[in-house]
């Protein structure tokens, strides 16, 4: 079976990462899959939350926005309607999670990096977008800290991507472009660590409920999908 | 290893259900799994919501709440806050796409079932336990309207519960309580139907990420613990 | 006149009165006039509000919710809608001045008690039902202090309680169910204290003004109907 | 005992009622209470609220707002915070319900009157200010409908004002000043129609429980006192 | 051309301004420019907005409001909407821009002016008005805080004041009233120091664009005007 | 004397406008001022807001945000907060009117144009560039209707550009970057259509009020300045 976009069934979208987006933030990305695009930007703050003060621990965290006509149809701005919705609450949680899990707190130190990813232009999967960005955002602004002198290794202590796979006419389909998760039956999202293990799995049965060996064959082509994510990551930090 | 209230690791804790627990609602349920009690109640509306208005298809749709002390110290009442937390919304979104993966809503015809979760006392599975006690409040919600005539059969697909898992020490533990949560490394959520498919399942590394095997060894307890919620509410529908 | 539950017209309904029916707050209370339930906890916080900071006085304050099914058809959440109904305002108001009156705020220290009540099932005089509710959680918490050794003697002056009294076809009735609140041509709402004082007095004329004669004949009603309460009280304590 | 501002226990503020005090709205009446000086104005809308459609009666609602420095030190403007307080949904609906127990609603027709009361300047008794001068605004709005065809008497039962009492130092005090107010033991409002009958009796105990005695004393005291300001709008009205 | 009041091209409106209009805040004025009558006035406190804390300079800023029967049909009150308008917040930032360039804030001190403007009566020119009568309000507030000993010399550098300009039919128009701005082509408003300098100068077409000579013209005009208005303040000083 | 960033007094910063930068959108511009970039977006929906329901006439209205990061420091996300700072509101009522200006709202029929702008890095006149980049996102987005036969001329009478001037040491200087704009005495926007006549002028004096020949002076470079982003504008509509 042949994808909408001339892709076989494993096959990521193509995938850029430009790094020095913008200018004034410590990190500052933009990344794509395919024609979903992302600014991801880590922007260092030398407090952390009241939760925080005085662990000697510092935090990351992360807020997600899409600009209104980043969709086909004009979506309300949540700035005008004067609040965020679930779904974007339930993203910008997960981005924070996931970074979390990969980031050294401890190491560090009392200070705040806030990731902020806003697409530019949707055509599904900008969460996992957002999520393997930030990480390349992440890294440039604690790669800052450091030379700086902050820290003398970077306090991260693996890579973090992400990828979403659905089940699409009864087969598993990875990096769902617009079109194909309007019609997945199944829409999954994998968030793993260069080390192969998981910090998020989220899957959610749009219509049909998925079986035991489905949500295998979606994590298989996950993994594989998200190992590739990992080279890009790779090959953008080397630069 | 004992757990901090003497279960073994596959166990549940106590399950409860009491139907009509409330005079009012179409549906009423107190559901209690250990010391976790919520009030699940389906109101039912003869309107859809605009975007459904006139495609003869229904809808169901759900919202979670904690009384303010339903917690070890008192949470800030969300009313009174002027917004709902992020936690809250996610999770009120994750019960209603879990009811609507059994419900058969162009059977349902063109009218709303509400659903409200109301976490009177908290001690962690919040979620599981609303969407195991709000599958039965749907169903004496539904059973009502057959009665009356609305429908011949029921238009439920199959059941539908939750359970959680979580690791501690290294260990798969199922139904976590407050205590266990709160020391986790990861937690996993599945949502699952009586054919023993999947509609919602999520995972979360709190600290450290989880392996493959860990994942499958959690999914191996959850589906035990749901077909044994599945008895439960089979046992209190019976009545 | 008999009353459509058969009451006589000086009848108060049912009164029963759980105490412990949560277990994380300081005071938790479950109180059923008739049909209608309300949970009410009173929770310690080791603080007060700024105005008071330093005073070395306490502070009792309230908030009053209904689940969205507690009434006949569904009201909307409050804290999906972002703000609180004028009607929830002016009732967590009265609770929160109830209370206040028979506490020796001075001896209280600084610290503040939180009283919620959440109406888990209405069928008339939610407020009062409250009122006298939330008394006994407040005493429960109260003792706690004490027996914690915060201070020798409970910070109460007295008991205070609650009840309704309207005027249906013309004749005063206690303690209105809502099928009779809807019909009342006047609504009143006493607080009174076991001294025999008032510490709030509330008559609004539904339809048509009531007269000075109207007015005695209620309040000699809920003088009777409140010293009943303050029975029920102390029964409940007592155990 | 003298009062601080001379007065004897009985007696009023000097009142005075400018009617037409602006020139947009139907009736426009500036009440001065002493100090207090309060803009009630009334404004005819042809629609009723969504639940009155098709009933072919009528409605009056009110809002209720104090100018930022009309107290002794500036107060938070409502519309910055973006919410009114408690005590000004309480004020705002405590008005409303007094003008429509005098109003006849039916006769009215499906029209809305909207009565805004601005106070722009407060010394106690702003919202029984609201109420007596709402009423001449609302009599002035209703004798220009009448004028133009609309009904041929004016709907209106019967005259409605409102008055103050507290006890001070254990003696009843008509219509307190602030400065009174604020040393007041008890609080009472009342609002009486020209029939003598009463459609709101609100009494709050700020410290001290009242008793059964002092609430007759002091509702005679409002009786004799509203009495007077009826003296005053009649005067107004017959200009 | 003679305008729809009566007036030549050049001319204000009759022009009153009230001092002391109340009595709490510190400056008090009801300023009249024909039927526009604004409540301005001046509120100090002796503390500045956290970004001053500590710099030893002071603050001036402004809020506006209507009464919501201040225009010919009722507008909803913001306070009851929850939120200020872009025309209301757009309106109170010049005012507070327009105060702040005539005093000498390092010589006020920490302490912060609130200017608060409030139409009772619309009809036409709200914002220069508010702006002529809150210097005037400014002005009493800082002479009262002389008089106190707080400073020597009045912290203000010369006085400011507002006028609007339109064209209409072509025409230059000083000081539009209400329906003369509803058909102007273009809008402009000037706020000039008594030194002949500008502070604010701000020009909108309505719908057909302006050429240099227009505004010159409207300029012209304005600048004549604000002269004529120093004079009205001048003079309501003087007293 | 020599700007920063080596400009002469006259000079605009490289101006650059890339068309169909982002593909949902009807039009979508990336302008660039130097190095505030913005992306403009313009989106036809077939409704009118309710107030121009069947009057057969179009609206064009704006929205404006920036990203959290695009500034020096991060600004909290207006969505976040739940309210759009002044500021804001003011920019894309600006922008709004500026184009309304220029667009024959009759002949574009019953639809509406919205105008996203969002800036993405800032550094200064970021409404300027805004106003001239959405031209051509507008201008797009009605060639598109055109070519689909919704009418046969473009309703747009003429063009129309935008440029800030500000007065530092005393001189005028043309399109301020965010350096000089913080230093700049004074700080007007000149919004101006391709027939050399305003739609919009706006002063402010930061400090120091400006004279009339400043004024004068600085509205000379506005206008050869506007001329040249005509030529740009030209040029990017011409390929």
């Amino acid at each position: 079976m042949t994808r909408n976009d001339g892709r076989g069934c494993c096959d990521l979208r193509p995938i850029t990462i430009t790094r020095n987006f913008t200018k004034h933030a410590e990190g500052s990305v933009l990344i794509a899959f395919g024609d979903t695009r992302v600014i991801c930007t880590a922007s260092v703050e030398e407090s952390v939350p009241p939760f925080l003060k005085g662990k000697g621990t510092g935090w990351v965290t992360a807020e997600y926005a899409m600009l209104p006509r980043a969709t086909h149809t004009r979506s309300p701005r949540e700035a005008a309607k004067g609040k965020q919705t679930g779904r974007t609450l339930e993203i910008q949680r997960l981005i924070g999670r996931s970074l979390r899990a990969v980031t050294d707190l401890a190491r560090l130190g009392e200070r705040s990096i806030y990731i902020d990813c806003d697409v530019i232009q949707a055509d599904g999967g900008t969460r996992t977008a957002s999520i393997t960005g930030a990480y390349v955002a992440l890294a440039d602004a604690l790669v800052g800290l450091r030379d700086k002198g902050v820290f003398v290794d970077i306090p991260l202590k693996e890579a973090v991507a992400a990828v979403s796979v659905g089940i699409i006419a009864g087969e598993p389909m990875l990096d769902l472009n617009y079109l194909e998760d309007s019609s997945a039956e199944v829409d999954m999202n994998f968030v793993m660590t260069s080390s192969g293990r998981f910090v998020e799995v989220q899957g959610t049965a749009e219509a049909e409920p998925f079986t035991i060996e489905q949500m295998d064959a979606m994590r298989g082509q996950a993994m594989a999908g998200i190992r590739r994510l990992f080279a890009f990551q790779q090959e953008a930090l080397r630069v």
